[in-house]
């Protein structure tokens, strides 16, 4: 990538991103919910994040249409909530899979990574790659370059 | 993916990741980094963070081998440091294209992107895409599985 001094950061979309799943806690029970679990009590014991942390970074996560929260009830229980993921909240799976990516390269156990995504299909390792397009794959920094959008704005001092 | 239970996410490589870049302002700082800046008073200024948070931040992608830290010096000026992304920071890439990817899809302004990644080579617009080493490509999260690796630990209770 380049330089874009000149422009503003404000309207940045990595920045937006960051401000609604921007949190440790917000991207752990997004890997929970990735992982197939619903309910409150899931979600607590498998992250240890207290109770009332947990319930603000669902509301925020529901508020943002990531998560929907929906209610069920089983037989001689008291009716419970339960958290799924929308199709907006599907769309950010690559971004878990690149912490994972890079997790698994630099700070997993000598022994190797505790997860292993796989291919449904044919079995063969899932990774996050930068891709073009028009096909060409496995693109590092120096092969990406960054140009303002339609979206962008000059800094008032440029 | 499916569900997980039964193994410890205390070794988990996407939590592990978290905890050395997974707070927003580090992912500021190194999308700062990406776009070629190389500075404290760059970082300070773009992002608008506070001088001893940033300091601070600094030091720890320093400590975790993500920037390099490197003394420079301007005629009549005093010494001052440069941060520059190793290799091993180059790699955090994809996670920044995979933000941008998605904020772009979902919280960008009505005109559209405010930057636009395009492959150096071609001009075609570069994404973060989930793909097997098999080379299929676009793949969404019910295609993928996540199976124990070798890393994986039991829980107690399981």
């Amino acid at each position: 990538m380049n330089d874009s001094t000149g422009y503003s950061a404000e309207n940045c979309s990595i920045a937006r991103t960051l401000q609604i799943v921007g949190e440790r806690w917000s991207l752990l029970i997004l890997r929970e919910a990735f992982y197939g679990n619903r309910r409150f009590e899931q979600f607590q014991r498998r992250i240890g994040i207290a109770r009332n942390l947990l319930a603000t970074r669902l509301a925020t996560l529901v508020e943002h249409g990531i998560l929907d929260r929906q209610s069920y009830q089983e037989p001689g229980q008291r009716s419970r909530h339960e958290y799924r993921l929308t199709a907006k909240g599907k769309e950010l799976y690559p971004i878990l899979v690149a912490l994972l990516d890079w997790g698994d390269r630099h700070v997993a156990d000598p022994e190797g990574p505790a997860l292993l995504l796989q291919h449904r299909d044919c079995g063969a390792p899932v990774h996050a790659e930068l891709r073009c397009e028009a096909g060409h794959g496995q693109l590092a920094p120096r092969d990406v370059t960054a140009t303002p959008g339609p979206g962008a704005r000059l800094l008032p001092s440029a």
